[in-house]
């Protein structure tokens, strides 16, 4: 018997008791062993919930009792999470997470600790919701040198985006309607600022690189820019608007960041759409391959932390390895970044600018004469912010443009 | 130090030696080892090959060398590969090959051999070229109880398919240029009947259910009655045809089928296009997932391979578990098999056979006026093979509409 304990009764925490039970049988032959819940940690109580009896409100109950294998943790937040996470493991408990925000700022300190107490420190769950993408990183690409993982990381945004490139519907009403429909939170900065893709594609590429990218490190912007506008041009450049998170090796150094891009609808990340994640892993000798699935939601996220004590209890005793050190990757700087840009200009300023910079293409817009897109050759990042500095009063918007 | 013998220093095998070369350093890393080829076995000298002395030509040498500890099989063909491969196992060597005709035939029987030698048998690039899917389906989804596959598993079908949806090239004119480009063999049966798409739906079948499910119970249908004619209507309905193995559980019973399919433009398989492939996977919890990459070729196939290497070098003197049982999966008969399916009928025929069935929607032929298309009411296929035996002079051809 694989005794586990659910630390917090949320959304996911239920789901992760909900599917021990649905699917006791697939779960069971899996492991090799029965696997059933011990305790729910919980401040709550949860009064006709057929768990009830196993909600207990001290952590020390369940650190203490020899008879736990595992502790999943689906608190969310960082301290306490953080602190249950290394107590559970100092007394050789495995522990399984679906917390994002753990993992990219404690992850390698953890993975030590789970290695020297001969357990393990899993998150399937954390990147990409029920999408297989960390196992599959840890274990299938091993043949591989991953050169890049570009991903629509975060469904509430890509949910947003895909209204507002179908309906035309704008920002502020896309966002009070994932609002109402509880896709995004009361204070949606953590999805609509990127916080939350930048986390994921921090894990991802600390994953491949086997040594640390600090979230902190990465430029971050959101789509709270985006418009109506913006996808007027993107559909005459037969592209779509998606939040991504990228990053890719070059020469041991690292290239990350997380935006809004122009993309094609030649690439495969064109035709997700809604709450629906993907990420594009691209291997040295493998090519391009990727994943696709429900990045969030109770169930497809509670599946991920599942197979991950599965994992867990087929090892159990042992340490699941990981390739990610407490080392930093160093970050290559904005002069060696290069994208092309698509930049929405005022008309009055459209000569200046133009004189300034290479212009690819002009796109005039149907809706607004007053203003004009144009899309610049190639250039680093540090050029464009110099230009964007510059012009600051006549550029409207930009947006990078995929390679894929 | 790890060794490995090639079997078949063909297009994979040498894919195989390469990659363990050009990517030393992180599959070493990964395996927490070294790992080397000691032996190549072909029937062939190779003068002048960087490995030229690593070949021999007797499988003796090879069976009987306690040093070498993963034996690869990427002969093709099923007899001298089945005999090699069980000889292998019964020394205790793991077995990893892409050869999908020795998996789907003796699957069982290898692999519970391999259990009894505390060694493995593995065949990741059996399906799907470098696209990880089997480990996935073995590890990843073990909190699920999967209830459909759908894939396209043959990338030379999609890539004659393509043409013919984007170019309007007729079957004949791709299958020559599919040929010519090497994408398809002189005698392209094995592709364009369906027979690899079978094997892999099987194999990926029995892994979900546990038990075998035989390639040869599986209807199998072809792409060599798809004609311009079916894309123009295809394109009528915004579909596009698709090679399809797909299986579904039915009561614990199993649905499989190999045909060319109508799918949607809402379906995530529309925009697989060319040589690639990918396979949908739905479980009860997390809903559908989709992997995605190059389904062949040399590096992406040999890639997999050498992922199933390292995890036999990870688990050496141990058995990696696969849960796939000798005993027989039941497959459920045509009349609880329902389909909705598009017809194209001979004008003069279009009466008499409304008159037989539920037509759902009628599509005009530009190009033809003495044919028209017909939609016709979901139904099983006992039924529907029983019209199109009645109608067979009159049915010009039939393609069923994909699910999703």
């Amino acid at each position: 018997m694989i005794r586990v304990a659910v630390l917090g009764y949320g959304t996911v925490g239920s789901g992760v008791v909900e599917i021990i039970e649905k699917n006791k049988k697939e779960v069971s032959e899996r492991s090799s062993d029965e696997v059933g819940v011990k305790y729910i940690l919980d401040l709550r109580e949860f009064p006709g919930d057929p768990y009830e009896d196993k909600v207990v409100h001290d952590f020390d109950i369940i650190v203490n009792d020899p008879e736990v294998d595992i502790v999943v943790e689906t608190l969310g937040g960082v301290d306490t999470a953080y602190k249950y996470t290394k107590e559970a493991l100092l007394h050789s408990k495995s522990v399984c997470t679906s917390n994002k925000a753990v993992v990219a700022e404690k992850g390698p300190e953890l993975l030590k600790i789970a290695k020297e107490h001969n357990c393990s420190y899993l998150f399937e769950a954390s990147v990409g919701g029920g999408i297989p993408i960390i196992r599959p990183l840890n274990t299938s690409f091993t043949a591989e040198r991953i050169e890049e993982i570009t991903g629509i990381l975060n469904g509430t945004t890509n949910y947003m985006l895909t209204k507002m490139d179908e309906e035309g519907v704008s920002y502020d009403d896309v966002l009070k309607e994932a609002q109402a429909k509880g896709y995004a939170e009361r204070n949606p900065e953590a999805d609509v600022c990127g916080y939350d893709t930048c986390r994921k594609i921090a894990i991802l590429t600390s994953l491949y690189m086997g040594k640390t990218v600090h979230y902190q490190d990465i430029r971050t912007e959101g789509i709270t820019n985006i418009s109506k506008a913006d996808f007027d041009y993107a559909k005459k450049l037969s592209c779509s608007i998606k939040l991504l998170g990228t990053s890719r090796e070059v020469d041991g150094k690292c290239m990350a960041l997380v935006a809004p891009f122009m993309v094609s609808n030649l690439s495969p990340l064109y035709a997700i759409r809604g709450v629906f994640n993907a990420v594009m892993v691209k291997g040295n000798m493998v090519g391009d391959t990727l994943f696709y699935g429900q990045g969030a939601g109770k169930l497809a996220t509670a599946s991920a932390v599942v197979a991950d004590i599965v994992d867990c209890a087929i090892n159990k005793g042992k340490n699941i390895g990981c390739k990610w050190e407490d080392e930093d990757v160093l970050l290559i700087d904005d002069s060696n970044k290069y994208f092309e840009y698509f930049v929405r200009v005022k008309r009055e300023a459209e000569d200046e600018i133009s004189k300034a910079l290479n212009v690819k293409e002009r796109i005039e817009s149907d809706a607004d004469k007053s203003e004009v897109g144009l899309i610049l050759d190639t250039m680093s990042e540090e050029r464009f912010f110099e230009i964007k500095e510059k012009f600051n009063d006549s550029i409207l918007n930009y947006i990078r443009f995929a390679k894929n």
